[in-house]
């Protein structure tokens, strides 16, 4: 087992000193420091994760924090997060969970799942890099992963035209976010393209909100309509109302969106837009070191994949 | 800004005493010791949670371990991570993520969700202390942290007869866990003590699963029926097969088990037995701190509640 004095003696200097370059490198010259930090390379001293953490000024942890609501559990940031902390285990970082914004922590990063708009401002004020799991409103300027929204809803829209379903209408959220605001964007003008004529409606993400506006649609709704959902859990209620007389996939057609969880637990299985998340938990990381490098990726939408299964034609 | 001179002026020794005693606290006299660290609460000084760490032997870190497969993403450890880390934060720790047993981690404590039997050789092996989410097997007396599962089957069980449902049967997992078993007994106990007969069907836990099994005996399952279930999950699927005759829950009674995510989105609303999260969080943290502190908590079993909706009589 190589020790200080190891380090010491090949650096030709006390291990005081030595103590000194881990412990205070700020009062130690720059000579002395890189003597010292290359013995320690030299001879293979591993100081404990606390002591690199004083030399590099690096703590080795990388926060995640989800700003929902703990009572909500959205099986997309647990995915999420499970990969995350392989990937950072793989570096020699360890992944810390917080539920609330905190100034001052001992962490190298963050990722920030889960945020509102209200969000930002106090996570720009973080003096560590900070990358968002969602896209970032216009006016603030944040590095973001997230899947390419506009293009899954597009591909969706796609995807039901071409199984020949004549109307086409789109169950939105009522939440005035970025993503959703794309996979709304996605739709129409994958509507306009294709000229054909959009309806809108939104609702809250419940499936029992989206069960009951299909409901109240029902006698407006002809036979071979296609329906782009914004989520996964607003098509389980779509899918549910519909299908109370086996009209799925034949007279209704249904595209979810995100591809986790609930996807695996509908009846009939869904087609969905199944978000990349271990390509965006990939890019999470990867975003964070970049900037921890001083470097910058800025904005990442990642393409996603239309799991064609049977709630539409095929 | 208090800081090292401020301790050293009050503790009258040297700066380097003071730093001495956060970071080789093993080379300095217990007297020296006293002195400086009550000069260091006397003036207020907050040494970095490094240097904490290094002066208490403590790392202020606690891991909580999910050993499921990644790609299975189950709700229950999801709800408590966050509570847990929201209760650790509060204590002036943190939480880790951790996907894979390692020995040597600068931990203080580990909180297991999803291990196998198989797994807890390795537990038992680190040199922390390590609570687990699940009743442990009885030839590994480990700590743990559960819900009463035999009470909940029970309370499942009494409330279908007390429904005045006729016969009732068990749709259990095939999995050869404690919980799992405990589970099939609360069943088994509250029909012999009722002096009815039992019935006992295992499948994996998939809602499809689950469907397929009730589609299967459909000719066997008389009006008037009571399905416990093992897990909501199980319930998602025999909800779906029983509920294609409107026989919910007139004809038919289903009750599940765990109560978060999935009991949200089935459609009637289910009946199902709930864990107590917020409490099973709590005394997860209880348990390791008080063994941080040389006590013992042992095993301990959290009493769930019936939470009666829309498929059953009430």
């Amino acid at each position: 087992m190589v020790n200080l004095a190891d380090v010491a003696h090949r650096a030709h200097v006390s291990k005081m000193t030595v103590s000194r370059v881990i412990n205070h490198p700020e009062k130690v010259s720059e000579e002395v420091k890189a003597a010292v930090l290359s013995a320690i390379d030299a001879v293979g001293y591993q100081p404990n994760r606390m002591a690199q953490a004083l030399v590099n000024h690096q703590n080795y942890v990388i926060e995640f924090l989800v700003l929902e609501d703990v009572v909500t559990v959205e099986p997309n940031y647990a995915i999420l997060l499970l990969q995350i902390a392989d990937l950072l285990n793989q570096k020699g970082y360890t992944l810390e969970i917080s539920t609330h914004i905190k100034a001052n922590k001992r962490i190298d990063g963050v990722i920030v799942s889960g945020w509102r708009a209200d969000d930002l401002p106090a996570l720009e004020a973080l003096s560590v890099p900070v990358v968002l799991y969602g896209e970032s409103p216009l006016d603030h300027d944040m590095p973001y992963v997230d899947v390419d929204n506009r293009q899954g809803t597009a591909l969706a829209t796609q995807h039901l035209i071409q199984a020949g379903y004549d109307k086409i209408i789109y169950v939105g959220l009522t939440v005035d976010l970025p993503f959703a605001q794309e996979r709304e964007r996605g739709y129409l003008d994958t509507m306009a393209a294709n000229h054909k004529v959009s309806r809108v409606y939104t609702v809250d993400n419940h499936s029992r909100a989206a069960e009951q506006l299909i409901f109240n649609l029902q006698t407006h709704l002809p036979a071979n309509t296609g329906v782009v959902c914004a989520t996964d859990r607003i098509a389980l209620g779509v899918v549910r109302a519909l299908n109370r007389q086996n009209g799925i996939p034949e007279k209704y057609g249904v595209v979810g969106f995100d591809g986790v969880f609930i996807d695996q637990i509908t009846s009939p299985q869904l087609t969905t837009i199944r978000q990349p998340f271990a390509q965006i938990a990939h890019a999470l990381v990867d975003n964070l070191f970049v900037q921890l490098h001083n470097g910058e990726l800025g904005m990442q939408r990642l393409a996603p994949d239309v799991i064609i299964r049977d709630t539409t034609r095929h």
